[in-house]
């Protein structure tokens, strides 16, 4: 396999919009896709995010039909929808403890602080809003899952447009988990890739030291 | 500058504890980092994310006092804000086009179609809730820039515990952009990187075609 160089693949992933129908994603990549994934920071590494994959035929239907009808649900051979569960601390934290132990990575005493700290932490102090606060790592798994896709030579594309009601009913997701987005995986029908559309300059999205002083340090000439 | 792969940096980047207070980042350095950032997917490619970028020492401090008074945002050289904009749709779509339009990237029958569905399809259609809609992709731009420093050799953290509030009147953020993330970046003063933490499996965080119905694909062997 090549390995193309971290850059390479930030600056040269496209949302596809033409999946090869015909084209099956091979079960060990989809596994390798989602494994980087989960290698995404967390607080606490609570790793809030979760994956429902969804291959089958009907299944792929049933979730174009709450996404206004995009192609790209049906085509592409799987579809992930990035949930954000809002609970973790409660339910994961001694599997998370756990773990990192039996990698040497923390010691017990460590632990015990995690212990005492996450659920305060994660709950009561700082972000009292737990969709929020769940969907924010979700997001960040989403990207380095859509990152890791395209270096592996999978296509992917993230849909925001669906009806969250609609989709909760129709795949048994319950209230505590947020929906995020919808990635379609599978391989690209359009060669060569969309082109480019350009991004506005860091003087349009930046700041400096105060929300709406201007950004003074300058652009990047680059040929994305 | 080494390119090492993309798989590498995703399973090498680790969040760093300990700055190194007396290594500065370079302006370079940070505007290429801003700009792989920028990289990152958006419906309709509106790019909500906003970065404000703190580097004085004076405002590192206030910073800190908002976020339980963690040492990485005073010792790393700059620290991000990621902010998500709330109403790119109504203030940013004809720059958009207009840059998309001149790359070449879409016709102007595209451009014309654009303008009629965006702001529909963003605030009426399917995520009514704005903050949840902005930061989205604001955190997978966070991600990206993550791994974008992380490819560049540089170090960085996710700091997800902070006082919204505090934040928004120290740094005048106002009501329409949320706050997403604090990021700070520059060298780490520890050698070796924090050990791997290690991640719950894929069969804690996935499901099959339904919520809640069990992983059967597996896991991945690795050792990151």
């Amino acid at each position: 396999m090549t390995t193309p160089s971290a850059l390479e693949v930030i600056a040269g992933r496209r949302s596809t919009r033409r999946f090869d129908p015909g084209r099956p994603l091979p079960d060990d990549l989809l596994r390798r896709i989602l494994r980087f994934a989960t290698l995404a920071p967390s607080g606490f590494n609570l790793q809030p995010w979760r994956f429902l994959v969804v291959r089958s035929a009907r299944n792929r239907r049933r979730l174009r039909a709450c996404a206004d009808g995009r192609a790209e649900l049906t085509d592409a051979p799987a579809v992930v929808i990035v949930l954000g569960y809002h609970h973790p601390q409660r339910t994961d934290l001694e599997e998370v403890l756990a773990r990192a132990l039996g990698l040497g990575a923390i010691t017990p005493a460590e632990a015990a602080e995690a212990r005492g700290r996450a659920a305060r932490a994660v709950e009561a102090e700082f972000r009292p809003d737990a969709a929020t606060r769940a969907l924010g790592p979700a997001m960040m798994a989403a990207a380095t899952l859509m990152i890791a896709a395209e270096a592996h030579g999978v296509a992917s594309a993230a849909l925001e447009g669906f009806d969250v009601g609609r989709i909760r009913r129709a795949f048994g997701i319950p209230d505590d988990h947020s929906v995020g987005l919808l990635i379609p995986l599978g391989f690209a029908a359009q060669s060569p890739p969309p082109p480019f559309p350009g991004r506005l300059g860091l003087g349009w999205v930046c700041f400096e030291e105060h929300f709406g002083q201007p950004w003074t340090l300058g652009e990047v000439e680059d040929s994305f």
